[in-house]
C-alpha cells in the first residue's frame, strides 16, 4: 500500500512512539509485509531469525523490536512491539470509512455498467466499463475493478485478511493484522455467486484477465491468479498463492498458501495441493500428485487383496 | 427455452447471417442446446463430430459450420460461428433486462408468502403460496418456485450457468454461452442458506417436491434433483446431473457433471462421485465406491506393514 | 429455549390435546430437545427405546405416544404424535415474526457498534460495543452478539437447523422441527465473509471468545465451539459438535455431528472428522488420524509396487 503523499520518517518515529536510527531525513511513501515491500516503505519484523531478512529486503525504514546495526542509507524504527506499530500505522493511513449510503459516492462507475439492486460499493471504488454487479454484492473500500467484469449475486470482494499473530500471553491470542491491501478484478473477468476474493494484507489480491470463477469459490488474501483460468465451483485458494495463466481448477480442489501453480497446469476434482506444482501438467488426489501416477496408485491399492493371497501361497 | 410466441426460420436466418436450407416454411418455437432439443426447437453444432448427432435429435432447426445434407423437413442454417449466432439469437429472444427496483413488478408472489427485507426478486420470477424468503436471497429473473418452499439467507437462485467455449486464438480465450434456462424449485422445498443455484444453459434446473437442502450447496446449470432427497451442507453438484428421488447426500459430497444418481442412493461425506451411481446404496470415499468395500479396502491399506514383514520373513 | 413466564402444564396439554399423567401442578419453563432439557423443561419422545432415557432426563414434563408410568414429581403428556405436539409448542412460543423493516426496533445494538448498509437485524437480536457489521450480513431473530465483534459481507447467522423426521407414509417425507435456539457469538469474534451459522435445535450454537472464522464456513445448529480456535475457509461444522479451546481446523475440514474435537488439536486441511479426537495433536486424512501415522500410510501405498516385485522374485 502506498501512501497518497510521502511522510516524513521522523514523523512517523513519533506517531508510534519509536526511537530513530540510521537516516532521520528518509520519507516513508508506502506502508508493506516483507513480501510486499518496494524501496520507500516502511516494513515491521519482531522474530531475530527474520531480521536479516527484513533489514536486507527492498523496505527503507523497518520497525524492529531490537536496536540493532543499521543499513546503510535505511532507516530503524525500534520499539517493544512492532506488529502493534505497524497496525497502528494501517488505522492510521488506510482508516476505515464507514459507509454512509450503500453506493460510496467516491465510487467511480463507468459507462455502460450495470449495478442491480442491493448492492454496496465501499468508498474509493472504481469499476470500469460495461460491467455487470448482480444483486446483493458487496465490494469492499478501495477494490478495483476493470471493464467487461460480470458479477454474480451474493459475492464479496475485498474482505480482511484472516491473518493473525499469536500472543500466548493474552486471554484473547489472536491479534489482527489489519489488511491495507486491495482486491483487483481485470478485464473480461466473471465471478459466480457466493464467492469470496479477500485483500491483500498490504499488496494486492489480482484476477487476471478473462480469468472466469464459477460460485463459492474462496481466494484468499494477496493470492494472485493469472490470465484465462478457469475455476470450478468450491474452489479454496489460501493467501498468497500464485496461479499462472491458463490454469484449470476442478470443484472442491483445496489450494495451500505460498505456493505456485504453473502455467497450464490442470488440477482435478476435490484434490487437495500442499504444495508447488510445474505447469503443462493434470494433477489429482491429496496430497495432489501427477493424475497418471495417482490412478495407478489407486489401482496398486485394489491389488493389495491379490498380494497378500500370492504371500500366504508362497 | 420456448419463445413466447414461434417465429419463422426466415427471420431467424436473417437476424443471424445465416444461409437458409431445407424447409424454409418452418416456424421456430424455441432455442435448445442439444441436450434438452424438442421439437420446433433451434438448436447449433459447430464439431464436425456432433453433426449427426445434431442433424438426428429433435431439434428442427440447426445453426450449422458447414453445408450438409439437411435432414427432411427440417432446415439449417449455415454460418462459420454457429456458437455465436446461438448467443446472439439468446440475447434477442431473452435480453437482460436490468432491475429498476428490488422486487420485480412483473413478479407474481402468491397469497400468505413472506419476502423478508434486502431480498431481490427478478423480472417474470413466479413464487407461489405461503412461501418463506429470508433477507438478502437473490432470485434471478424468470425462476419458477412452488408452494410452502422456505429458502434462507443469503441464497441465490438463477445465477449463469458456468459455461464457455475456448477459442484458443483469441486473448481472452473463454467465450460465455449466455444461458437461457430456468430455476424451478418445487412445492415443500426448503433451501438453506448461501446456497447457490444455477439456471440451466437453456433447459431447467430443477429442485424436486420435498427435497431439503442445507447450507452452502452448489447446484449447477441443467441439474434435476428429484422427491425427498436430503443434502447436507457444503455439498457440490456440477451441471447436468440427475439425481433420482429420495437421494442422500452428505456434508461436503462432491458430484461430476452429466450422471445420475440412482433412487434412494446414500453418498457419505467428502466422497467424490465421478460418475454414475446404482440407486439403493451406500457409497464411500473418492471415487465413491460401495461404502462396505471400500472400508475393507481402508483396512487392506493398513495392513500393508504386516504383509511386508511378512514377505521379509520369507 | 426458556419460556418469559412459566406456563400451566395443565394449558399445556389443553393446546396440544393431550392426556396429562402424573403431577399437574407444574409449571412449564421451557422447551427443549433431550440433548438439551433442564429442571422445567418440556421435552418429547416418540421411540421406544429412547422412553427410559427421556423419562430419566432432566425434563420434567415429556410428550410421549405411549402412557408409560410417570416418574415421581414429572408429568406425562400423552399423544399419539409427539413430534407435532413439539413443533406446535415452538410455533407458539417462539412464533416467526415477519420483519417490518431491515433492523428490526427490538433490536439493541451498542455504543460504538458500526452497522454497515444492506445488513438484515431481527427481532429481539442484542449485540454488544465496538463491533462492525458488514454490508449484507443477515443476523436472524435472538442471536447475541457480544463486544468488539467483526462480521464481514453476506455471512447468516441463525437460519434453520437442518433436523426433519422422517415421515416415510406421507408425500413429503421430510418433516421440519422446527428450531427455536439461537446463536451466541462472544466477545473478540471475528467471522469472515460467506459464513453460515445455524441457530440450536432448542439450545444455542455458540462461538467463544476470541475465537476467529476465515470466509464460508458453515457451522451447524447446537454446536459450541471454544475460546481461541481458528477456522480456515471452507470449513464445514455439523450440529452438535462440540469444539474445545484452541483448536485450529485448516482449510475444507469437515466434522461430524455429535463430537468433541479436544482442546488445542489442530487437524490439517482437507480432513474429515467422523469421530471424537483427544486434544493435543495434530490429525490429517479421512478418516482424521494422528498426522504421523497418517504420513507414514501413505508412504507404505507407494511402497506396494515395490513389495509386490519382492513377492513375484521369490
Amino acid at each position: 500500500m502506498k501512501f497518497e503523499a510521502p511522510v516524513a520518517v521522523t514523523e512517523i518515529a513519533a506517531f508510534i512512539g519509536a526511537e530513530l536510527v540510521g537516516n532521520s531525513q528518509l520519507m516513508a511513501t508506502g506502508l508493506n509485509e516483507i513480501h510486499k515491500v518496494t524501496p520507500g516503505d516502511i516494513s515491521f519484523v519482531d522474530f531475530e531469525k527474520y531480521y536479516n531478512a527484513s533489514l536486507q529486503s527492498a523496505a527503507t525504514i523497518i520497525i524492529i523490536n531490537k536496536k540493532v546495526e543499521c543499513p546503510e542509507g535505511k532507516a530503524l524504527l525500534v520499539l517493544e512491539d512492532p506488529f502493534s506499530a505497524y497496525v497502528k500505522l494501517v488505522n492510521r493511513f488506510r482508516p476505515f470509512e464507514p459507509a454512509s449510503k450503500a453506493v460510496s459516492d467516491s465510487a467511480v462507475i463507468g459507462e455502460g455498467t450495470i449495478v442491480q439492486p442491493n448492492v454496496f460499493i465501499g468508498n474509493h471504488v472504481r469499476i470500469g466499463r460495461n460491467c455487470l454487479i448482480h444483486p446483493n454484492v458487496t465490494i469492499y473500500d478501495h477494490a478495483v475493478i476493470g471493464d467487461n467484469v460480470i458479477i454474480h449475486a451474493g459475492t464479496v470482494l475485498g474482505a480482511d485478511a484472516f491473518y493473525f499473530k499469536k500472543r500466548a500471553d493474552r486471554e484473547v491470542i489472536y491479534d489482527k493484522l489489519v489488511s491495507c491491501g486491495r482486491v483487483i478484478i481485470e478485464d473480461d473477468v466473471e465471478i459466480g455467486a457466493g464467492c469470496t476474493i479477500d485483500k491483500g494484507v498490504s499488496g494486492d489480491t489480482i484476477i487476471g484477465r478473462g480469468t472466469k470463477l464459477d460460485n463459492m469459490i474462496h481466494i484468499g488474501h494477496g493470492t494472485v491468479i493469472g490470465k484465462n483460468c478457469l475455476i470450478a465451483a468450491q474452489v479454496g485458494i489460501a493467501g498468497k498463492a500464485h496461479i499462472e495463466d491458463n490454469v484449470i481448477l476442478w470443484g472442491q480442489v483445496g489450494v495451500n498458501k505460498d505456493l505456485t501453480i504453473g502455467k497450464g497446469a490442470v488440477v482435478l476434482a476435490q484434490s487437495g495441493v500442499p504444495s508447488s506444482l510445474e505447469g503443462g501438467k493434470v494433477y489429482f488426489g491429496y496430497p495432489a500428485e501427477v493424475a497418471s501416477e495417482k490412478r495407478r496408485e489407486l489401482g496398486w491399492v485394489k491389488r493389495i487383496p491379490e498380494i497378500w493371497d500370492k504371500v500366504k501361497s508362497l
